[in-house]
């Protein structure tokens, strides 16, 4: 047996027991006569002392020889230790060691293991083995253990049962690219891994299951943006014989029972928004609500005067920025600066400082009077003190510019608490988005997603207007779910991949197998998916899921640890009945 | 809101209460003034009554028109039923429907939603959403959902953790073929699918993870026997600072907690065997010991005579059936016929009836008297009735078609209750096993297990000597689980990369990052793997896997149902820079 306790878990209690502990070694400080060594698992870390006048002479010398992350084995009694370190829970004890074996030497690591870290993001992605062994990281994903947990345990008392899909699927062009699998049996054919178990669980619906779920690993072939894996964990769920309201309120309470259980924060029912109103109100489909700064739109009292920028622009609108008339007219220019970063694309940006007297001041003078400005500190909300930052142009693309700054004020202002939750589902989202790329309507969520009955007239005349039975659920300004009422009848998914551009041989040859079992008493479904690397992280209190994942991948799509991906023998290619074609 | 309950809920304490039921219609019985539907959901089914006098005419003319599967949403009272039904829990209650919708319709499904089936496998597998509409699949797949979640609450409570491992890693050319997957962002190279997390897993208990554990997919691409999937589900396990005993201990007891709290059976401390036993009693290394019928080697008292077939075998082995002396001449020549089938490949069989009174009845009885065949029934155990059936020939050979023989004529003699529970670990298995086509040895577990440090000797004189710190859990004859004790130490695993006939190079190439790591102080550890679909099924009482999991392939890999794998666009593979090469 290689121990008897933890390193976690010896306490004043437990002194003069005889123990075993096994772990490694975080550090030494060698006195000469005395030796302290803080050995270190997985729970905790626990002194041991060895000592020259109650150590056996050659366990000292070989404690001697320890380094940074050696494992060893000690055998010793738990004494009362002399200074007691209060901010550890093994502070009060300390081990007298009088035998020590070595399990395993190390070489020096070429990461340090401590809570705080300035090695790089290659190093520790290179070395993630050891980049485990700091408490951030190991916590992060011990956290993500109990999320899951907690996940599951809830809606398996909710009657969903979870159904393990195929990761062998069928290739189908719609949506991201696929990553494909040669099939050595089936010469010349592929498999594709699922980019979500959409087609699955709808055929789960149609077989009767009623409540379905599964934590599940997916997989998009994108060229990735910052914090997104080509491999990534969704907790999908679907359930029959329901509508919107039914499922918005079985996954408010799931959200709500995670954040009761691993937070303590107690939240009543969540705030809804149409997708119109978010993106008039914050610019955006998936506002962070922690904060104001709500987007007052200026057309009515801007378009009237000389000011010909404004005249011109499909879209006046403004925020109030909190105590932003203090700024200094450097600072504003920075801001400015900020707005016009190719990122966010901003030709300017029109500002009237709300002075603490009543009065503004704005950078647009020359055109709007004082009562002009009024009007619009009253559409915007601002208060004295407030700094009202203007930005016009083409509605789509002012939303975005004005949406951007909003956030990154509210990061300046610290307006983003980590510890606040504030949930809020938006819905009625557009069933069709118009591609500019392709110049065509693209589904907004997929294929499936059911519009809403009373718009489906308008798929022939005005199919942007349609609005799908379709929701997103957000949390502190992230999507963390969505999902819609799906089609559940033939003639309806027909007439919608007709409007996406699919002739009927391409529907039936990628989903005719669904498209079928419609016709067998499909029943009305819907259902939702939440991204599970984002929830863990947002509950965890940070924004990047890379910590939440034991080996990520870098933004190349590889792993640096193991080396992957790698090149191939040709004789295996061969066998796959593919070359290389480079 | 679709339903008020579910079709299985209402009793006869819900008299008179206005319901709201959805499901599928099962069966219509028409007696004209008068139609009982019974309404299936995954919960039940529900007797609904239309009544001439007590529903209204349009209700009764549509629920004329309705056909078996058709989707229903009704509107009614629970009322009385006049003749109960006791078979189901619904029984003594029907509704009274005064509103009837059709919420979709069905063409008629081409396989019977029953509990029994004629259907074929085939048409079953194409249509799988309608075959899970059958309560022994839907019941199958609920009731893997509870053993998961039981799998997941022990270990839980135990302290594993549950880690998430990547689906696109490296892919090794040891063991069984992989699945590959081009990397269109890293051009030629490809990432291979695991066939199984052991690599991460070691890598987590590297990085002081110390007791991990996964419900995972894993992939081989193998030429697919009989109820094999190329995708498979693993309960994977591994731990740090643990020996053998530790493990077993563990895992013992998570088998013993499914047999409990799923089975309702208790069963104490799992007996133990090594390898070399299992294969001297049972001539199998997962010996099915519900019943006994074991090997009795026969050389020392059959190689004294005349009899040249058994004095030029290495091995003369029998075992004693049952009850087997009442058995015909005729039958008799059916078994011989049996294990000289070429999926046995015996060349023959001798036999010994042992007759009520005490003497002997053999095909050899010209080479032995009673007193020698006397001397055989105490060495396989036969008593008075039963039948002796011999075979010899090479050990290794004679041992596989003997245990073959063994386990047909359990299954004739119905001595493999399902409802019965025999588990047994076997362990030292043998670290190395000859492979006759490469002329090399393999890794019998894998390359990274541990061999018993008291047989390292032996490495370079008798590799095939060396016993591994290996082990497999069996239950009923089906090898559930294995697993062993790994290296941990960067020499000894170089030295069995050489053993196994790796170049520094190659081992190095293909493992490089593991060998690294375990220069960074590697704690001892060892791990375990279920196969969960094999365990699933075990303990649901049957002996294939395919109805407990949802979308299985067929022998060719083929998902018949979707029709995957399937034809890629050539745009689609120039993208990942490949080509076709058949």
């Amino acid at each position: 047996m290689y121990r008897s306790h933890s390193c976690g878990e010896l306490r004043a209690s437990d002194i003069k027991k005889e123990v075993t502990l096994s772990g490694w070694v975080q550090k030494t400080r060698d006195k000469g006569f005395m030796i302290w060594v803080d050995l270190r698992d997985r729970y905790g870390i626990t002194q041991l002392i060895f000592d020259e006048e109650r150590t056996p002479a050659p366990v000292v010398k070989k404690a001697k020889t320890l380094g940074r992350e050696f494992v060893i084995q000690v055998k010793g009694s738990v004494i009362e230790r002399e200074s007691k370190n209060q901010n550890i829970p093994t502070g009060e004890i300390e081990i007298l060691v009088n035998e020590l074996t070595i399990l395993n030497e190390s070489i020096v690591p070429p990461i340090i293991i401590e809570d705080q870290t300035d090695d790089g993001e290659d190093i520790r992605m290179k070395y993630r083995y050891l980049d485990i062994r700091r408490n951030p990281v190991k916590n992060s994903l011990i956290f993500r253990h109990q999320v899951g947990m907690q996940v599951r345990n809830y809606l398996s008392n909710e009657g969903f049962i979870e159904v393990e899909t195929p990761y062998l699927i069928k290739s189908t062009p719609e949506g991201a690219r696929d990553f494909i699998v040669p099939s050595r049996m089936n010469e010349g054919q592929f498999y594709a891994l699922p980019q979500s178990p959409q087609t699955f669980k709808q055929l789960l619906m149609v077989g009767g299951m009623d409540k379905y779920f599964q934590i599940v690993k997916c997989f998009r072939d994108e060229d990735l943006r910052a914090d997104r894996q080509p491999e990534f964990t969704q907790i999908d769920c679907e359930m029959a014989f329901v509508e919107q309201e039914d499922i918005l309120n079985i996954f408010e309470g799931l959200t709500r029972y995670l954040l009761s259980e691993i937070k303590g924060v107690n939240i009543g029912d969540f705030p809804r928004m149409t997708y119109e109103e978010a993106m008039r109100t914050y610019g955006n489909d998936k506002p962070d609500i922690r904060f104001g700064m709500k987007f007052g739109e200026l057309n009515d009292i801007t378009q009237h005067k000389e000011f010909n920028v404004f005249n011109t622009a499909e879209l006046v609108v403004g925020i109030a920025v909190p105590g932003g008339a203090s700024y200094t007219r450097k600072e504003i220019d920075k801001l400015i600066d900020w707005v016009k970063r190719p990122q966010v694309g901003a030709l300017g940006m029109v500002y009237v400082k709300c002075n603490e007297d009543g009065t503004y001041k704005s950078s647009v003078d020359k055109f709007y009077d004082q009562d002009d400005l009024a009007k619009w500190a009253e559409a915007t909300g601002a208060k004295a003190g407030d700094l009202i930052c203007v930005l016009s142009g083409s509605t789509n693309k002012v939303r975005a510019q004005l949406s951007a700054l909003r956030m990154e004020l509210a990061e300046r202002l610290e307006l983003r608490n980590p510890e606040e939750f504030a949930p809020l589902w938006v819905v009625d989202f557009p069933l069709l988005e118009w591609d500019e790329e392709t110049e065509r309507y693209h589904a907004m969520h997929h294929p499936f997603t059911s519009p809403k009955p009373e718009d489906i007239a308008l798929l022939d005349t005005k199919p942007g207007d349609v609005r799908a039975n379709a929701y997103d659920l957000v949390l502190n300004g992230n999507e963390i779910g969505g999902g819609s009422i799906r089609i559940h009848n033939k003639e309806t998914q027909a007439l919608m991949f007709n409007h996406l551009g699919f002739t009927p041989e391409e529907a039936r040859a990628q989903f005719g197998f669904l498209m079928d079992a419609f016709q067998y008493g499909a029943p009305p479904h819907g259902g939702i998916a939440f991204g599970f690397d984002r929830l863990v992280a947002i509950l965890g209190g940070q924004e990047t899921i890379r910590d939440f994942i034991a080996f990520p991948k870098n933004n190349s799509g590889r792993d640096i640890m193991i080396d992957a991906p790698s090149n191939i023998d040709n004789e295996q290619l061969k066998e796959l009945n593919i070359k290389l074609d480079l």
